[in-house]
C-alpha cells in the first residue's frame, strides 16, 4: 500500500464507517467524477521560434528591467544572496538564474483532500475545475444582485459539493462581507471543511491568515500529515507589472515553509497591466512567473507552485475588462506552452465573461474561455464556474450552469475510443443502407454511456417545453439550484475534529477586535 | 491580369461604376471582411493507427456492404461501367475504387461573387462562413415562432449582406412557406442576387430547380464565366445510413456537370443514423463521403466537391437531436483529419444548438460547435449565425449575435503576430514595476487594432447598464437587427441584367401551376 492510499485509508476508518452507511440509506446520490485526464493533444500556438523570443526577451526583462519585491526586507536579502543586483526594491534577476531556480519546482502536485477519493493531481495531462473566487457580489434571479454574505458564501460550497463535474471546492467563492475581514478567513476555510469533503484553497490576504489556514488543516488532516502532503492550493496574485508585494509573498512564504501549494499568477488586463500585443503580454507573464516561482524556491526548494496567468483584455472604449476575447484565447494557448516547457503545472481559464446577467454573452464568453482552456492543457482551472460581471459577481445560476458544461470538457477530453466494439462495423453491418440504427445490438449495448447529457439544459420537444412554461437556462437554472440545496447532504465529519475546528475558530474569533478594511 | 481578375474587372466596369460613387455618398459604412486564411494549427485527435483503421473499414463498408443508389438507373449504369459490384440499386465498391475516384477532385475551390472582392476560397487553410440552411420557422422577440415567409428570407439576405464577418449570403437561409415548393427557388435565388453581393448557393430540391438555378447565374455572371467558373455552392445531402437517393444525386448530376460546387454531406443524428460510438460514426461519414465524392467525379472528373459531416447525436431519453455536445466535436475533429487525408476541401461545424430561445444554452452549444468547428479545419462553415432550436428555427436575434461571434474566430485564426513591435519590449521598459500601459506609447500606436471588439455584446459599467434598462443579449440583438435594417442598401445591380433576372423569373413561374408539396 503506498504511503498516499495509507493516508487515505487511515482517515476513511476515522471519518467514514457511518458516512458510507449514511449514504447507503439516503435515496440521493451524490456524484463526483475523477479529475481529468487529458487525452487529446494541446493546442501549439506558438513555433518554437516564437517561444524562443519570448523566453530570450522574458530574461532581458528580468536582467535589465527586474521586478519589485515591495515592503519585504527578507526577499530582498534572499535575492541578493542568490546573485540578483538589488537596488531599493528593485531586483534584477542575472539571466538564466530564475528558470535555474525553478528546476526545484515539482511537475506535478497531489492536493489531497479529507475523503482521499477526491484528491486531485494538478500537473501533467490533468485538468482540475474549481469554482469562482472573489467576487463580493451575488446574484440570483429571485434576489438580484447583491453584497455577498457568509450564508450565500455556504450555499455555493454546497451547491459545489453537489456538483458532479467540480473537482475542487474553491477558496473565496464569494466575499462573505457581513464577517470582519480579519475573521471571515476562518469562516470561509471552516466552512470548505465542513460542508464538503473537496479539496480547498487557503487565505492569503496576510500572511497570518495564511498560518489559520495551515493551523485549521493540522486538524482536520492531522499535523504529521500536513507536514509531509499539500493539502491547500492557494492562490498567490502577482501586482502586474512585475510588483510581487509584501502581502502576498508573506502568504507565499507561510504556504511553501508549510509545503503547500501556490498559484503565482499574474493578473493582467492587457493593455492596462501588460502591453496591447500577445507576445509582450506573454514576455511579461513569463518574467513575472519566473520570479515568482524562483523566489517560492528560495523560500524552500521544492515547495509546490503552479505556473499562473489570469488575463483579460481591456475594452478601449469603456476602460471595462473584457473576457472570452479571442486575445484572452491567445495568450492562454501560449502561456500554457511556456509552462510546459518550464515543466510546472498551469492555472488559467475558467468559466470567465464581462455579462451582467447569465445569458448568451455570459455563455458565449464562458464556453470560449472553457473550450480555450481544455486545448490549452490547464491543469488547474480556477472560475471554472459561477463567475459573472467579470468577477464581480458569483451568480448561483450560472454556478450550476457551468459546472453542466464542465461534464462536456470531460467527455472531449477522454479522446476517441478505437476499441473493436467502438469501430461498430457489426453495427454497420446489421443495419445496412436505409435502416436506423435505434434498436440495433450495438446501440442498444452502449446508449447508455455512448454519449454525454446535461444534467440541465431543454432537451424537450418545442411542445413540451412550451407547455412546461416556455424556460429559458437561466429559469432551468434556478430551480436546480433549489433541487440542489434541497438535495444536499453534509458529508459526514469526525465529531472530534468537527470540535477542535470550531474551538480553533472561536479563539482565534476571541483574539481580536473586528476590523472591517 | 490573370483570368480571374479580369472577369472581376469586366464585372465590376458592368455594374461597380455608379457603385463606389453611390457608396461614397452614403454614411453607413457596409465593411465585409476577406475569407479566413487560418495561421494555427488544427486540432488532429485521431492518431496515425485510428485514421488507418477508420479508411480501413469505411473500404470494407464499401465492398461489403455497398450503398444505395435510389431512383437512378443512370447513376447505376455508371457504376457498373466504372467496376463495381451494383445488384438492385445497391452499389458495391471494391476495395480502393473510390478514393482513387476521388483523386480527380480539386483540392480547392474558387466560388466567385458578382463582386469579385466577396470571391471565397475554399479549401486548404481556408475557413468561409455562410449562414443557416433550411428552417421552416423563424423567431423574433417581438413576434415569436411562426412559418417563414419570403419576406422574413429577404430579412435574413439583408441582415447576411450587412454581417462584416459573414462571407457567403447562403442558400435556403430559411423556408418561404408562402411560395409554392415549386417556384419558392426562384425567389430564393433572385433574392440573394439582388439583395446581397456575396456568394450564394444553388436549390437541390429538383434536378430541374437546379438547372434553374444555374439558368439564372448565367444571367448573372454570364454564360461563359459560369461554364469557366463555380458560382454556386450547393448542399447534397446523404441520405444516412449510406443512401444517396435520386432527387439529391439528381441535382448533383446538375451542378457536376455544370463545374458547379457540390457540398456532399451525410446528415447524421448519431445513434439514429449512424452507430453511437465516435469510432462508428466515422467509418459512416468516410464511406458516405467517398462514395458520394467519387459518384461526382464519373459524372464528371474534376468536378469540384466538398467533403460534408453534418453531426449531431441523439438525446437518448427524449430522441431528439442535441448539439454543440462533446460527441459531435470529436466526431468533427476525425472528419476533418479524414477530409485533408482525401485532400478535399471540408464541411462542417456551424452555430448549432437545440435550445428554444437565444439564451444561454443556445450561445453555449452554438460556441462549443464554432470553436471546435474553427480547430477542426473547417474550410465551409454553413449554418454559421441564425441557427435555433435544432435547425427548426431561424432566429433574426441570434443571427446578428453569432455573426458577431465570427469576428472573434477571425481573430482568433490570424495566430499571433511575432514582430519585433508585438513583442513590445519598449512597452515594457517604458513602463517598469507598478506603472500601467494605458498611456504608453506602444498602446498608443497599436490600440485600435490590437483587440478584437464586439459589435453587439454588453461592455458597459455596471450603473450604466442598468441604467440603459439592463438589457439582456437578445434584446441588444432585436436592437441592432433593427439599426442594420435600417442602414441596408442593396449593392447596385446592372439594370439590364436585373431585368433579365426578372423576366427569367416571370416565364419560369408562368410555366407551371402553384405546388404546395
Amino acid at each position: 500500500m503506498s504511503e498516499v492510499a495509507e493516508a487515505g485509508a487511515r482517515r476513511r476508518a476515522r471519518g467514514g464507517g457511518g458516512a458510507a452507511r449514511r449514504a447507503e440509506r439516503t435515496a440521493v446520490r451524490i456524484e463526483a467524477a475523477r479529475y481529468i485526464e487529458r487525452a487529446v493533444p494541446t493546442m501549439e500556438i506558438l513555433n518554437e521560434e516564437a517561444l524562443q523570443i519570448i523566453e530570450r526577451n522574458a530574461e532581458t526583462v528580468l536582467e535589465e528591467i527586474g521586478v519589485a519585491f515591495t515592503d519585504n526586507p527578507g526577499a530582498l536579502a534572499l535575492w541578493r544572496e542568490a546573485g540578483a543586483d538589488v537596488r531599493d526594491e528593485r531586483v534584477r534577476i542575472p539571466r538564466g538564474l530564475a528558470r535555474k531556480l525553478c528546476a526545484t519546482a515539482p511537475a506535478t502536485i497531489t492536493q489531497h483532500a479529507r475523503n482521499p477519493e477526491r484528491n486531485v493531481e494538478i500537473g501533467g495531462k490533468t485538468t482540475v475545475f474549481a469554482p469562482v473566487y472573489g467576487p463580493p457580489f451575488v446574484r440570483d434571479a429571485e434576489g438580484g444582485r447583491r453584497y455577498a454574505t457568509m450564508a450565500d458564501f455556504e450555499t455555493f460550497v454546497k451547491l459545489g459539493y453537489m456538483s458532479k463535474w467540480l473537482h475542487h471546492s474553491g477558496g473565496t467563492v464569494c466575499e462573505p462581507t457581513d464577517i470582519a475581514v480579519n475573521k471571515r478567513h476562518l469562516d470561509m476555510i471552516h466552512a470548505h471543511m465542513r460542508l464538503s469533503d473537496k479539496p480547498f484553497m487557503g487565505s492569503v490576504t496576510d500572511p497570518a491568515r495564511a498560518a489559520d489556514s495551515v493551523a485549521m488543516c493540522e486538524i482536520l488532516f492531522g499535523k504529521e500529515f500536513v507536514a509531509e502532503n499539500t493539502v491547500m492550493t492557494s492562490l498567490i496574485n502577482i501586482n502586474s507589472p512585475m510588483t510581487l508585494d509584501g502581502v502576498m509573498m508573506g502568504a507565499l512564504e507561510v504556504y511553501a515553509r508549510a509545503n503547500q501549494a501556490c498559484i503565482i499568477s499574474p493578473f493582467i488586463v492587457g493593455g492596462a497591466m501588460a502591453p496591447v500585443s500577445v507576445m509582450g503580454t506573454l514576455t511579461q507573464v513569463l518574467a513575472e512567473v519566473l520570479a515568482g516561482v524562483a523566489y517560492s524556491q528560495l523560500v524552500r526548494p521544492g515547495a509546490p507552485v503552479i505556473f499562473g496567468a489570469f488575463v483579460a483584455s481591456i475594452d478601449m472604449n469603456s476602460g471595462a475588462p473584457t473576457f472570452g476575447t479571442p486575445e484572452a484565447t491567445k495568450i492562454l494557448w501560449g502561456a500554457g506552452q511556456l509552462a510546459r516547457r518550464l515543466g510546472l503545472p498551469f492555472r488559467s481559464g475558467g468559466a470567465l465573461c464581462g455579462s451582467k446577467l447569465p445569458d448568451a454573452q455570459a455563455a458565449y464568453e464562458t464556453a470560449n474561455t472553457l473550450n480555450a482552456a481544455l486545448l490549452g492543457g490547464v491543469n488547474f482551472m480556477l472560475h471554472a464556474c459561477g463567475w459573472l460581471e467579470g468577477g464581480l459577481v458569483a451568480s448561483f445560476e450560472k454556478f450550476v450552469m457551468d459546472a453542466d458544461q464542465l461534464g462536456a470538457l470531460h467527455s472531449i477530453a477522454a479522446g476517441i475510443d478505437i476499441s473493436e466494439d467502438a469501430q461498430a462495423m457489426d453495427a454497420i453491418r446489421e443495419v445496412g443502407p436505409g435502416g436506423h440504427y435505434l434498436g440495433c445490438a450495438h446501440t442498444q449495448a452502449n446508449f447508455k454511456t455512448a454519449f454525454w447529457r446535461s444534467g440541465l439544459l431543454d432537451y424537450k420537444p418545442f411542445e413540451t417545453w412550451a407547455e412546461e412554461g416556455a424556460r429559458d437556462t437561466q429559469m432551468l437554472a434556478t430551480a436546480r439550484v433549489k433541487q440542489m440545496l434541497a438535495d444536499y447532504q453534509a458529508p459526514p465529519l469526525d465529531e472530534g475534529v468537527a470540535e477542535g475546528l470550531r474551538t480553533f475558530v472561536a479563539k482565534r474569533k476571541a483574539a481580536e477586535p473586528d476590523a472591517f478594511v
